[in-house]
């Protein structure tokens, strides 16, 4: 393990040193796991006592007033400093180049210098892979496919036959990019199949993880806006557009021909119909579902059916008082019933 | 790419010409993308519109009067007829015949007529193939699996040990047919695995998609219904029975020892509680999730725990509105307490 | 297949013999299916008339009271004998020891007595097997990894780099282990990706079944304790800990840093947000989504978001009978407008 000082660090991450530059660290690690030997880092103030006590050799921070006399770096963006300072530490080992003999792949192959083929990986024909990408073994990559440069893909993720990943895309394990959507005619009862012919682009800085499937349109192209990042066991269905610089956690479902506007984030296990547009900074907490179109930019949604935050929230707090509610009124009910039984009442 | 005329696309799609049969087309496109060399299509009236200033050669219509002027192909079924046309335009490519190099197959293998097994496969021994089946690279096929004919596997499906498919089954990429069903017999808080020693049968015309998963039974079969069409990431247990020409769309998670009639339908991350039975023609809405029988044909359910749908749809409504009804409480409250307090109040 | 007397059965199960121990069973079958040479069960009470009728030559049964003059089996953990019974009548063919000739595998592996890597599996550097372990065809193990003793991996399981299971660990048909957590630092709304170079660890006994994605953490561990089982779809997101003897069942997601305590049962689709603590014995019903912390031992949850599930339940009822309460109050209202409007009240 390579160690620096932490004005090396500081420079590598644009951070500024505070205390001694000098300090050699050799690792990042947690405030409760850091020793002298680390950096560490503080994100959230509730963390201060923490950082205080740590034994950490240094702490990344947004501001040195947090923890006075100690070794900092100082970063306007902590976290992204947190996330270089991991680069750093630890270098992603890169593969031989070339095509590992076990491999199966058409003799067309287009490989881009510096790209990589792992083992026991199928790549049909008329694939380009740009430079600098690295395929990990067990894919496979089929007919047609386009990769552009340093992307990588886990082991056993598959692109299917014509689809198009951009720039430094990255595949985690078991995604599935290209399967036939969910396309039937069906008549007197029976489902015929629809050719599902189109394809899927992933855009520039697209990531897909594990065991994630994205449809290939029935026609046309089911396209994931650059800087996406799409988390495990996700469902795109076909002819889903999603924009750019979108968040779809875990276990969400987008139905067929939705579009997803930039910037936007569905929390986990949320979902949209299909055939909606939804604006640009759409947010769907947890479980939330759009039925409807919210095609205006920066609704923030929740619920099923979605519906604004707010109502939602009142709503489920009308309803946690429900029980007080019906009690209410059943002894009202009691006190009107007096009232109208009194002799006053009678006469009326 | 091939052209027919339009008299030739109609005898093969079972359509009627109207217009110019010589007309010659190349493709099928949506309205908004066809131009004079493509047929296009419309089902939905509302489209009416954009069909007319499509530049479109030929659309596919129900009837003429919907475009008067326009070289179309009329069909009882437009839908159906696209499907047939998306097959004409894009024929699958067949793979070569027989079993690739790089695969692994035990040598008693029974590879049907003009079937082929794609590269770095494994099958394993007493494997049935049926004629004119395609397996896809990076499949495996476990010990005496028997899969019909004419059945497709797109790369890395897997078929587990001793399940069978039907005739023209397909499985997308990453379904997993005849993983173990989840039964643990629990003593004293540990859970000792049951063995699962049944299998998974897919009857004639279904399609299993990407990363679905269907456990073999504990003991007999789990068994899905001719005709049956799964979406991606569907869950269905152990032991469960989906009927015939049912449609269980995405993210659907099914329990162990279930019962579905036929011509069901689940919409997208429905559910149902294990050991259910739900009559013929069962629809449950979206996020719908059965938590008991509805042995009934016909039901249309909603909701979590689902109910009739009219029932839901009346709470769903009546809940948007409970704001409102415990503001109308408090109000008939001080109109109440206003009247107990007046003089004929307090003498009663 | 192999025959054995009732005496033989008895003594591998742990079981008593009621009736006759000569009598030979060369099976298991449920009760409808069981012939006189076969051994049958009932687990359940409401099937004694079922059990009565069978045609099973013999029974395992809780109580010799419960069927009269039948060949029993009695155990006083019946669903056990079940499982031990599944395993002597279906024992698991063991593949050829060794690495498949197809596999590839560096040539450090240290790979234990008995051990056997299947047909087109690759196995990277450093990598550690133990003995009796079973690899799959078609899998994928990373750099680092440590597999311990009798592990099974089904075809096309997947362990990324650096993961550690422990003994007896069964992994199911396209479960991936160790795939990139899900982070992101977002500057300006672009997501800059936060390596992810923890690992998992499954403990002794952990099986996870099929198509199940479970995330390495940030930094340090994601940790599955002793004995869990983790049925189908179930999303584990980094630096998630799961205590001992937990059931997952398909389609559970649970968000990143959650720790939940041992012995926890969450059914099926539920969900457990961020950085929570869940107390051991936590049961969260289908469906149910802990969005807060319930760090006491052993609470009953249900609902989204999840409360305790007899305040859910009241809610529930409450909800079911929400269109009443509205009709009350509107019934209210006019006999209080009536009363108001009684001369006294317009005296007032």
């Amino acid at each position: 393990m390579s160690s620096y000082t932490l004005t090396e660090v500081a420079n590598i991450l644009g951070a500024e040193v505070v205390g001694d530059g000098h300090r050699l660290v050799e690792g990042i690690r947690p405030l409760d796991q850091a020793g002298p030997e680390h950096l560490s880092f503080l994100h959230n103030p509730k963390y201060v006592e923490q950082a205080v006590e740590s034994r950490a050799g240094a702490i990344l921070v947004h501001s040195a007033d947090q923890l006075p006399g100690r070794d900092l770096l100082i970063s306007g963006q902590p976290y992204l400093a947190v996330a270089r300072a991991l680069e750093l530490f630890h270098p992603r080992p890169r593969p031989e180049t070339g095509v590992h003999p076990s491999s199966v792949v058409a003799d067309d192959l287009e490989l881009g210098e510096g790209a990589s083929v792992g083992p026991l990986t199928a790549v049909g024909r008329g694939v380009q892979i740009g430079a600098g990408t690295v395929i990990g073994a067990g894919c496979v990559v089929g007919d047609g496919v386009t990769i552009g440069k340093e992307c990588l893909m886990h082991p056993r993720a598959v692109v299917e036959d014509g689809c198009r990943l951009g720039d430094r895309c990255i595949l985690q394990s078991g995604a599935v990019i290209g399967s036939d959507g969910y396309g039937f005619a069906t008549v007197d009862g029976v489902h015929h199949k629809v050719p599902q012919v189109g394809i899927v682009v992933l855009e520039d800085d697209v990531e897909i993880q594990a065991n994630t499937t994205i449809d290939r349109a029935t026609m046309g192209e089911t396209r994931i806006g650059r800087g996406t990042k799409v988390d495990n066991l996700v469902q795109l269905a076909h002819n889903v557009q999603v924009g750019e610089h979108c968040l779809l956690v875990s276990q969400v479902g987008i139905s067929g021909s939705t579009k997803i506007g930039s910037h936007s984030v569905f929390a986990g296990q949320a979902a949209a119909a299909g055939h909606l547009e939804l604006g640009d900074r759409t947010m769907v907490g947890a479980r939330g579902a759009a039925m409807k179109s919210f095609p205006e930019e920066g609704n923030v949604l929740a619920g099923f059916p979605a519906r604004p935050q707010k109502d939602w929230m009142r709503s489920q707090a009308a309803l946690a008082r429900i029980d007080g509610l019906r009690k209410k009124v059943q002894q009202l009910e009691r006190r009107l019933r007096q009232l109208e039984s009194s002799p006053e009442g009678e006469k009326s």
